[in-house]
């Protein structure tokens, strides 16, 4: 047990162990943080003990290893030794931000997520970083591309982001352009981030500069982590990119070759977990963005150039909080539109199947939702159809069940994603007199909707 | 004018025509159903004419083009003209389906979906077949790989299925096997065809022969038809293949060179139009079929071969009715858990975000799910989570508001679907004491869930 200094270990220390563990531990001059070694079945490992979380198994004890993961055993079952104490906290380099000046100026803004997150040492989860200039210090190769400006607005976790939060995001993007930047990337978790980049692509029509979200899958300890390409090339997106308007700036395969820039209004996260998630749906990247920061516009993306920014420009940012999103499965209950009615909501995006079917013929009336939907419209509601296919749009012709639907006065939402549509559904209420709601929902506005899905549009 | 004859169309021909089309066609001797030239800005065009569907603008008429689309146009922009009479109805051909005997005995059991339809010519929609044998004399190389058994059971379609529909196609499947099939092949609508499928695999565990999902995207009088390549490639794999147990057949590919069988709770309808549009979501194809009839068992998926058949052997039919699918989005209403458990819904799927994530910490309290999720589990319902990501698997460990989701007593759904933890949750309730079912719902009881996904099994 030698190197472990003259540190007392505090029961705080050992909140969440059980008494046999934190005794051994106190008893071996162990603390959360220290490299120890862990002896089983005649193997051996070594990693940093973490903190206990506060779920879980008492007896567990659980180190990080060297390739990022966790590994946990019972303390009954292993032998533990301590290699050598943890240096206390860990260690930033100590640069600040350096901007070269002359270059263009980028703004981040820092919302909270992965990319800006650690492995916690309290709870044994991700804590996030104590100011994001750290994400910075991370990628020198940025203050050659930007002159950075990096505003802390937040520190929410992706799943608890809100239309409140769109809009504070929306009029710091507003701010930032106003005030000469020539691009904006916004750091977000990557759960909604296509909830939030349609949200922006709305909010900031006419904006006039890029703005690019993006994120990480794995947190920036970890040795795959995806954070520094995605920030570095979202930075370069956005310091040269000619096409304005927003989107997301992500890994475009599972290699650290290039990312990709997908439309705001076309993107989706499709995997839990690898760092090519985001795809875009029905649509083709924008540009590809590479290692060395080049950005090599999609030719066979259609987009249009950058226009003049204007000078005070003025983000909508209206949002109708009553707005939800329902998916219809095999038996589903149609009185959930009932419920949503009778809490005042003003807009519902229903998930159909295939080319936006409901159960509308059903022999079992308690499933029908013919009746439901148009008493759902009748009562001034906007009812939006879109696919839980994903891919494709949906059409109201082509089976007499679809014209029936149609004929309640639900509108049909295109090859909008549900997310989309949603989104854009509680926009127009938020921003529109009601009675326009329902012709611009099935028109395409910034992009979100395409006349034309092309043949290499699918699974990209 | 020539060959019209001497029949005088009556009103009826001209329902929902608006009265200047219809005194038009009337004066030139048209009817539904004839050939008919279009001319308008110097084009011409051909096709037959339909009958006008009770929705839409009712000056314009509307033909069928001989390459399967529809076109419509108002009879003030363009000149028409007969070309020829309808021949009345559509013409099949008359013969029956013939059994050579001695080939494998295969049960076709026909529950309608746009396999078994045609252009309706009384609402300008589809319309199911007179008989499902029709189907069959499109197919005759089928009589070449099996003796037919075809079944007629119900004529549902795909959006209006529901588990009191699943039962009975379980029932049916069973009494085939019991009565001595090689295999099962089961027309269907595509819309639900894998909530269909998910509910067979666990219904039929155990069932020991090949049961066969297939459908088609594009109904069987139009050129680019998938309906018979899909029939044919089904009727193949029911007959040869040594895999028993549930899956979808159909195209591969957008072209017609071979089909694929996906595991029953391992597919998932991605598109709302192509013809490739099953894919299989963290899994592989089990097996191809080519336009030939080989079957070539797929050697990178893990299947089991197929048991003995079991002598007698009994589905399990029991499905909880009041099974919900949530979708989760930003600010989205948890109050609607209490919807679901105030109307006694014993399960409940939620669609989280990423991981499996909810809104569980987010700073706007009427946003927050956990207090609700714990109190529909607290109340004795069911909670799962699964995520709206589609591909890659939840976790219930790596951040804290994921531990938090957990700790309410929610379960986590590994690689299932949202569709299958659904379907599967029904089932297990409708089999199993409440109290066995947490354990069963995460555990892999049919091939539903992979231990570990594959790099290659995205977006196959």
């Amino acid at each position: 047990m030698s190197g472990k200094g003259n540190q007392s270990p505090s029961d705080g220390d050992y909140v969440n162990y059980s008494h046999g563990l934190a005794s051994l531990l106190e008893s071996s001059g162990i603390k959360p943080g220290d490299r120890i070694r862990i002896s089983y079945k005649g193997r051996e490992i070594e990693g940093e003990l973490m903190p206990k979380p506060e779920i879980g198994d008492s007896d567990v004890l659980v180190v990080k290893l060297d390739n990022g993961y966790n590994f946990g055993i019972s303390y009954k079952k292993a032998k533990i030794s301590l290699v050598s104490t943890s240096k206390g906290t860990i260690s930033f380099p100590k640069a600040s931000v350096k901007n070269h000046g002359g270059l263009p100026k980028v703004t981040m803004i820092y919302t909270g997520g992965t990319i800006g997150s650690r492995l916690d040492y309290k709870t044994g989860g991700v804590y996030m970083l104590a100011k994001p200039e750290e994400l910075l210090y991370e990628v020198p190769e940025i203050s050659e591309l930007a002159d950075m400006d990096v505003v802390p607005l937040m520190s929410v976790a992706s799943e608890d982001m809100s239309y409140l939060e769109w809009k504070r995001i929306a009029e710091e993007a507003a701010k930032a352009a106003n005030s000469g930047s020539t691009g904006i990337v916004i750091t977000h978790g990557t759960d909604t981030m296509h909830y939030t980049s349609a949200a922006l692509s709305f909010m900031l029509d006419g904006i006039g500069v890029p703005v690019v979200l993006t994120g990480a899958q794995r947190s920036s300890d970890r040795g795959s982590s995806d954070a520094f390409m995605n920030l570095f090339c979202s930075v370069a997106y956005a310091a040269k990119s000619n096409i304005s308007g927003v989107g997301i700036c992500m890994h475009a395969s599972s290699s650290d070759d290039k990312c990709m820039f997908i439309r705001g209004t076309k993107a989706r996260k499709m995997h839990t977990s690898r760092r090519d998630a985001f795809r875009p749906i029905n649509d083709l990247p924008l540009a590809f963005i590479d290692s060395k920061g080049v950005v090599s516009p999609n030719p066979a993306a259609s987009v249009g150039a950058a226009g003049e920014r204007p000078r005070n420009f003025k983000p909508k940012l209206g949002f109708e909080g009553k707005t939800a999103l329902v998916k219809i499965f095999p038996n589903s209950d149609p009185e959930v539109l009932e419920f949503y009615i009778g809490r005042g909501y003003k807009g519902i995006i229903l998930e159909g199947t295939g080319l936006g079917h409901l159960p509308v013929s059903t022999p079992h009336k308690e499933f029908n939702w013919l009746a439901k939907v148009k008493s759902a419209v009748d009562s001034g509601a906007i009812v939006g159809i879109t696919s839980q296919c994903i891919y494709g749009r949906t059409n109201s012709n082509v089976y007499r069940n679809l014209r029936l639907l149609s004929n309640t006065g639900a509108i049909h939402c295109g090859d909008m994603t549900p997310e989309t549509a949603f989104v854009k559904l509680g926009w127009l209420l938020g921003n529109h007199k009601r009675e326009e709601v329902p012709a611009l929902l099935g028109k395409n506005l910034v992009g979100e909707i395409n006349e034309r899905i092309r043949y290499d549009q699918f699974l990209v």
